[in-house]
């Protein structure tokens, strides 16, 4: 493999970026043909229904595309979709090369793609940057492998590891350019997964602001066991434009329920254990309607019932440099054992040693103004 | 002022670098002398008694120093202390010009090492870098200002802000390359200061080990207000060898101080209250004895002690990229109001609002390793 092929690959992969927080359920791909040292077309994965990446570059370079190279992030597609598949493109085109960044995990492709167009005769260099892939598209590869939804979970907390109490001018604890990134971020996801105990102490509105370009809002997925939900909420007022699913228990009330939808807001019901509404049965909703991210925007009870369930791929944390107290000691000190509780029932997590903790990979920490922004991928293996 | 003479002050700069931690209590300095734009000699502060770094480098000029320049971080001395002034040994050399980082805070030169070698015909340009004097020489600036030491807090915490318990396997949360970071800051403070709980729980070295250069070991202040200590620990057991002071209260049994002065340990008495040592005292006794830098490696009580008297100056964390829970709740959830002990008398830094937060200034991050190491400086302005 020469180094000029790595870097054709590379700009590949730079080019699909576009098209990140745009293609889900879908990966999102990037595709350059190349032919006598020279570029000669490019593509992008489209909104799902419209073109891959693939057929975006065969279409711009036409008959060029003869005795060309493709050079491709992902394996391309051989089953019919929402559009035909990508190999059937590729053949015809007469490419006599296709270098690819990584295998598709989807059961539908997984090799298929790669050798349909052995098959036909091309040239096939398979899983150049795997893991760059995997990295990128870590929402598919999770909706693909999983059949759920990629789940990050964003705190702001302070330097002594609190999150900011729901109310007035503590609400916002991170800095103003934090919160752009979050917005941002919402940008990208499909959804935004909270509490009814979120919504009716915050008024959140979930949406994207900060004048960021291209903007969609996501999903609003709440959680509500007894459709508590405040009916004048921004987000039941704003329902009728923004696409909002309260979840709640089997058990709900029928004139609740028919109040919400007449709201425009979708309800889906699951089942219910001591008031908390079962995770992996939402998780598997969100699968069914091809929701494959969600960000979670909501207190310590929800994260933590996700981090018992394993149900957390990534953590952001917004860390503001304060102080904020809230014990008779200092920081870190809120440890049951510091606190009078060791036998008090709070051993969920309780490491005796730090064997069973839990660990955190591919950890990175960036200044984001004021903040420290840190970033991690849980890593459940060590879990007992 | 030119150019060429602020990057000769940077290189008078990273010159005093090389005796950053051999000067305490007094700053560490570099100086160069330029003449015909030539570098004609360099100079650092010595040890104490030894040449500061003006003297260093007039020897090594000799009668070359005469119409030279002289670039020299700090304002040279007026007086008489374990050396002779520096501003004498200037004026004495026919130096032309002094360029100068900054003024000297210290009530005995103050400016008036600039009058005085003005009044001799010299032309001075100073604070010229105020502020990067200021955070070189923090511990210094802290000593002759405050009249107490630097307090520097290092703590090892996981991702969800705890601490790792004193016992086992569990005591080094913090992976290997943070653990040597701390010993080369070990290297660079006069003194450790922790508490009789840490040492008999942990039996802690408070050396420095991992092999580095030129190291010296740090002074170890144990608090121990009832002398508990353990005799058999590895502190007392060494303090022959190195410099161990315990401070307890005036009330503590003579035959148990006895042993300790036996044992080569020099001890402070200081008021009591509650069990609690004056930490005021303790650091008018650092004062006096000529510390002027302290890192605490202790455990909550002390620092939140600390902190509530505003004895902290920066905190240095190293964050373990682990989640080791102790609660049933997630992470940050350990606020005493989601353990129903809003009125339960946690309430010394708990804070209504974020405006009585502490704020913490001059915040950065950075990986070391697998940790994530946090520094940042104590703002108490506004707390109330």
């Amino acid at each position: 493999m020469k180094k000029i092929d790595i870097d054709y690959l590379k700009e590949a992969f730079n080019l699909s970026e576009k098209a990140r927080g745009k293609t889900s359920p879908n990966p999102f791909v990037g595709a350059i043909i190349v032919k006598k040292g020279k570029i000669i077309s490019k593509g992008y994965t489209q909104p799902p229904g419209k073109d891959h990446a693939e057929i975006q570059a065969l279409k711009q370079a036409g008959e060029n595309a003869e005795k060309a190279t493709m050079y491709v992030t992902l394996e391309p597609c051989v089953h019919f979709g929402k559009t035909p598949p990508c190999t059937e493109a590729i053949i015809k085109s007469k490419i006599k090369k296709v270098i690819i960044g990584a295998k598709d995990p989807n059961p539908f492709v997984n090799g298929k793609g790669i050798e349909k167009l052995k098959s036909a005769g091309i040239e096939v260099i398979s899983d150049v940057m795997p893991e760059k892939f995997k990295r990128q598209n870590e929402a598919y590869i999770t909706y693909i492998t999983k059949k759920r939804p990629f789940v990050i979970v964003k705190a702001a907390i302070s330097l002594d590891g609190k999150m900011a109490k729901e109310n007035g001018n503590s609400r916002w604890i991170s800095c103003e350019k934090s919160r752009k990134t979050v917005h941002k971020i919402r940008n990208e996801v499909d959804s935004i997964l909270s509490t009814v105990n979120t919504v009716n102490a915050d008024n959140p509105k979930f949406t994207v602001r900060y004048n960021i370009k291209n903007s969609k809002h996501p999903i609003r997925i709440i959680l509500d066991t007894y459709l508590k939900i405040n009916p004048d909420s921004f987000l039941i007022q704003s329902a009728n434009k923004i696409h909002t699913i309260v979840v709640t228990s089997h058990k709900s009330e029928a004139e609740k329920m028919n109040f919400l939808h007449s709201q425009n807001v979708k309800i889906w019901q699951v089942n219910e254990e001591n008031g908390f509404l079962n995770l992996h049965q939402i998780m598997n909703k969100c699968y069914k309607n091809e929701i494959s991210q969600i960000m979670i925007e909501a207190g310590p009870t929800l994260i933590t019932n996700l981090l018992k369930e394993k149900l957390i791929d990534k953590i952001l944390l917004f860390v503001a440099p304060k102080i904020l107290g809230g014990s008779d000691r200092f920081l870190f000190t809120l440890r049951p054992d510091n606190i009078g509780m060791e036998n008090g029932g709070f051993k969920s997590f309780d490491c005796e040693n730090f064997q069973i903790g839990i660990d955190l990979t591919d950890v990175s920490c960036k200044k984001v103004d004021k903040d420290i922004m840190i970033k991690g991928y849980l890593n459940y293996g060590k879990i007992s």
